[in-house]
């Protein structure tokens, strides 16, 4: 590269000021979060970057795009409704009114992810000790279930209609299930290759034990025949809310007992789960959306809350 | 064309079927409804015509595209929940098997506008007396107003993000036109020559004279901050919907008064109505939902319903 003075003396005087982000979004069309992979594949972190990139005039007037880090990496086809990120923006630590201009610039940052011409649901400015992953305390997934064998065309995105299933039977597996430490390797047989796939992202430390307390609840909207699954964990791995909830539908469909349920632990339930995986599929992305990602109150980050 | 002895001979043995379909679509992704145009655009008609085609194997075997008339042609962008629809099949009426099948292959006819691999929300066979649009007695739209300046992503398709509106001023204004016969010339400005460009599609009889009298509900949802206003009227002109929602929400702008809804047929009306068009846009077509038509009971369409 070019040296270029000018450049330069810009770069000196810049700070990266660090933003968090609370984004929302339909993942139908996107390739998931992901931020690595292909250049021509539409990912939401490669779409919010671009985004965040054009509306910023440091950024774009340097053509550097800015580092954006997820809390999740939702896969292809999830939505999120509390996606939280953390984005390192130039700013110019001597000008004040400047940065108060790029904060209400970045407050009207029109992203592509929302409603066309709508900005991130939240934005706000946080100290460098923040970071969106590391920071997060716990996360909530909801998986909304139809009790109808057909969605409407309005719906048929964000639900997986299982058809006239007992819910009775899908919240007694919840309840089973729910405070369990639940031993993910049992859950996804290949979440620890797909990791190891991508190493960058494999953080030992970060998961730490691969044991995790899930924690289950279920809520029915019997007008809308709708189930909501809600699955709290302090870290998910690779597929593990896809698959719990394949398995309260195999227990609804009678492919498993709750009993099975009982002890995550157990021999037992290993079995149940590859029962369950040679009778039904998976259950897709389309049901699931990241609800919300709990912080410790503000400042109290610069404690890693996990290591 | 080259005569055809064995195609001629299987037309003769051949006779049309008439169904009756119930069709939901989202709009969002469609050029309307519309049945005629240029040949690439994406329209309802088009696919549901190539869907059935495909499905049919009398129609796909002798490539002929069944006739399809749809009783409402909704906007581009606008969605429909119960659209009616009738097409006449070929049928073999020496086979009544053959005829048994074909219904139950229509019933499952792999309909791309509804959830992936969903059949159309209804199919039964009607006899040749019914027409899609001549027997329909009335139709209902529903128009969905969000009352908050941002849409969530996924809601963003099916509502009018208006903001922070009175719903009591909405309301209000919705009982002063309802049951007014509304003269739709002073709706919309364009509707007259928007029919006779397509010629055949107007129909002077159909429409009768160019007052309805139209009717309108609304229901409030707190907890989702929305507002459905439902219009039920003999027959809908171009844009009629979008142009009674927009003076609604005129009134709770404080552009125009809800007084000036009382009397539909007087000049101050005419003049409201002109303000309202300066000054805020057109109601979007993504909150519009064409929700019911109703039909005289079964069999009672032989006199047509209109004249």
């Amino acid at each position: 590269m070019v040296f270029n003075p000018a450049k330069q003396a810009f770069s000196e005087r810049c700070v990266l000021q660090r933003w968090q982000l609370k984004v929302a979004y339909d993942g139908s069309e996107f390739r998931g979060w992901q931020a690595l992979g292909d250049q021509g594949v539409r990912t939401v972190h490669r779409t919010l970057t671009a985004a965040l990139m054009a509306s910023h005039p440091l950024h774009s007037r340097h053509r550097q795009a800015p580092v954006l880090v997820g809390c999740s990496r939702t896969d292809r086809g999830v939505h999120a409704e509390g996606q939280v990120a953390h984005v390192d923006l130039l700013s110019l630590p001597d000008l004040d009114a400047e940065t108060l201009r790029l904060a209400s610039m970045l407050k009207t940052c029109r992203c592509p992810l929302e409603a066309p011409g709508q900005p991130p649901a939240a934005t706000r400015r946080v100290n460098n000790s923040f970071h969106a992953r590391k920071s997060a305390l716990r996360k909530r997934y909801r998986y909304d279930l139809l009790l109808h064998p057909r969605a409407s065309p309005f719906d048929a995105r964000f639900v997986w209609a299982v058809g006239d299933l007992g819910a009775g039977v899908i919240s007694e597996g919840a309840r089973q299930l729910s405070g369990q430490a639940v031993d993910c390797s049992l859950l996804t047989v290949n979440w620890r290759a797909s990791c190891k796939a991508d190493t960058d992202e494999f953080d030992e430390d970060y998961y730490g034990s691969l044991t995790k307390r899930l924690f289950i609840e279920t809520s029915l909207d019997a007008a809308a025949e709708k189930l909501s699954v809600r699955l709290e964990c302090e870290a998910f791995l690779y597929r593990m809310a896809r698959v719990v909830v394949s398995a309260l539908v195999a227990c609804a469909r009678g492919v498993i007992g709750v009993a099975d349920l009982q002890d995550a632990s157990s021999p037992s339930f290993a079995k149940a789960l590859r029962r369950v995986k040679g009778r039904i599929a998976l259950a897709p992305p389309n049901g699931l959306f990241l609800e919300e990602i709990a912080y410790p109150s503000d400042g109290r980050w610069e404690t890693p809350a996990k290591k």
